[in-house]
C-alpha cells in the first residue's frame, strides 16, 4: 500500500509518499510545494503541482491532518483553503481520503500526541531509514501523515487476518 | 459581461449568474447546492457542480465574498473549504477570481454595508427586477455578489471610456 501525506499551508504544503512493506515502511519521495502570486492563483498552481504528484506516484490514499485551530483567524482560512485544496487533487482521482487529528498523527510516528515538528522529524528519519533528515519540516509532517494511515491499514489487516 | 456569483458553504454553497447589458443586470440563472456523505465527498460533489454550471453558463468571471470570521472556528474551517472548492471549479478553467468584503457586497447592492440578509434579498429582487425573490437566501447573497463584480467592472469601463 502507497500513501500520500500531506501537510497543508499556503506558503508551502509539504508531502511524502510512503510505501508499507510487509510492516516495514520506505520512502518513495517527499518534498515541499512553495507558492506565489495572488490568492487564487496559489491555490491553482497548487492544485496542478499536487494532481502531478498523485499521477507521478500513483498513492492509494490520502492522508491528511484535521484543522482544529491556527494562530490567528486568517492562518486558520489560509490553512483551510490549502487543505481543500490537497483533498480535491485526490479526491478527483477516486483516491480515499483519510482525516486524522494532529495527536493521532504525532502518536503513530513519536509514541506520544505531544511530540514538536523537530522530534517528529527525527523519528521519521529513523522510522523510514533515511540516511537524511527531510527537509523542510514540512515534509517529515507529511511523511508522518502517511505513516499514521499506513499503521491503521496495518491494524485493520492484522484485525481481519 | 457575465459573471457568476457565489456564497460558499459546505451544508449549502448558494450560486447566482447576472448578466450586465448596458448598465442593467439580469439574472441568468441562480440557486443553491446541497451536498451530503463524508467531509472529503462533499467537497468533490461542491466541485463538480460548480463545474458543471461553470460549463453551462459559461462566465466571465467569478465574484466571491473573503472570509474574516465565522461563529466558531469549525464553521470557519468548513466555510474555507467549501470556498477554496469554489476557486478552483473558477481558477481551473482559467475565470479570473474576484474577491470582496461582506461590506463591498453588501453596500454595492443596498447602499450601505451593515444590511442583513433579508435586506439584501429584498434589494437583489429588485435590482434584478425579478418577479419572486430568490431562494434559499444563499441565492440571493451569490447573485449580489455577481452585481458587486459588475458594479466595479462597469465603473473601471467608464474610467477608461
Amino acid at each position: 500500500m502507497r500513501v500520500l501525506g500531506i501537510d497543508p499551508g499556503l506558503a508551502r504544503t509539504g508531502w511524502g509518499v510512503v510505501e508499507g512493506q510487509g510492516g516495514r515502511y520506505r520512502a518513495v519521495a517527499f518534498g515541499a510545494i512553495a507558492t506565489a502570486g495572488d490568492f487564487p492563483s496559489r491555490l491553482v498552481e497548487l492544485y496542478r503541482q499536487l494532481s502531478e504528484l498523485v499521477a507521478l506516484h500513483s498513492p492509494d490514499a490520502l492522508s491528511i491532518e484535521q484543522v482544529f485551530k491556527g494562530p490567528n483567524v486568517q492562518s486558520l482560512v489560509k490553512l483551510s483553503h490549502a487543505r481543500a485544496v490537497a483533498i480535491l487533487a485526490a479526491g478527483l482521482k477516486g483516491l480515499p481520503v483519510a482525516e486524522y487529528t494532529p495527536m493521532q498523527i504525532k502518536r503513530a510516528v513519536t509514541g506520544r500526541g505531544a511530540a514538536d515538528k523537530s522530534q517528529v522529524n527525527v523519528l521519521v528519519t529513523h522510522l523510514l531509514g533515511l540516511h537524511q533528515a527531510p527537509k523542510p519540516l514540512d515534509a517529515s509532517d507529511a511523511l508522518a501523515a502517511a505513516i499514521c494511515h499506513l499503521n491503521r491499514a496495518s491494524f485493520e489487516a492484522r484485525l481481519e487476518g
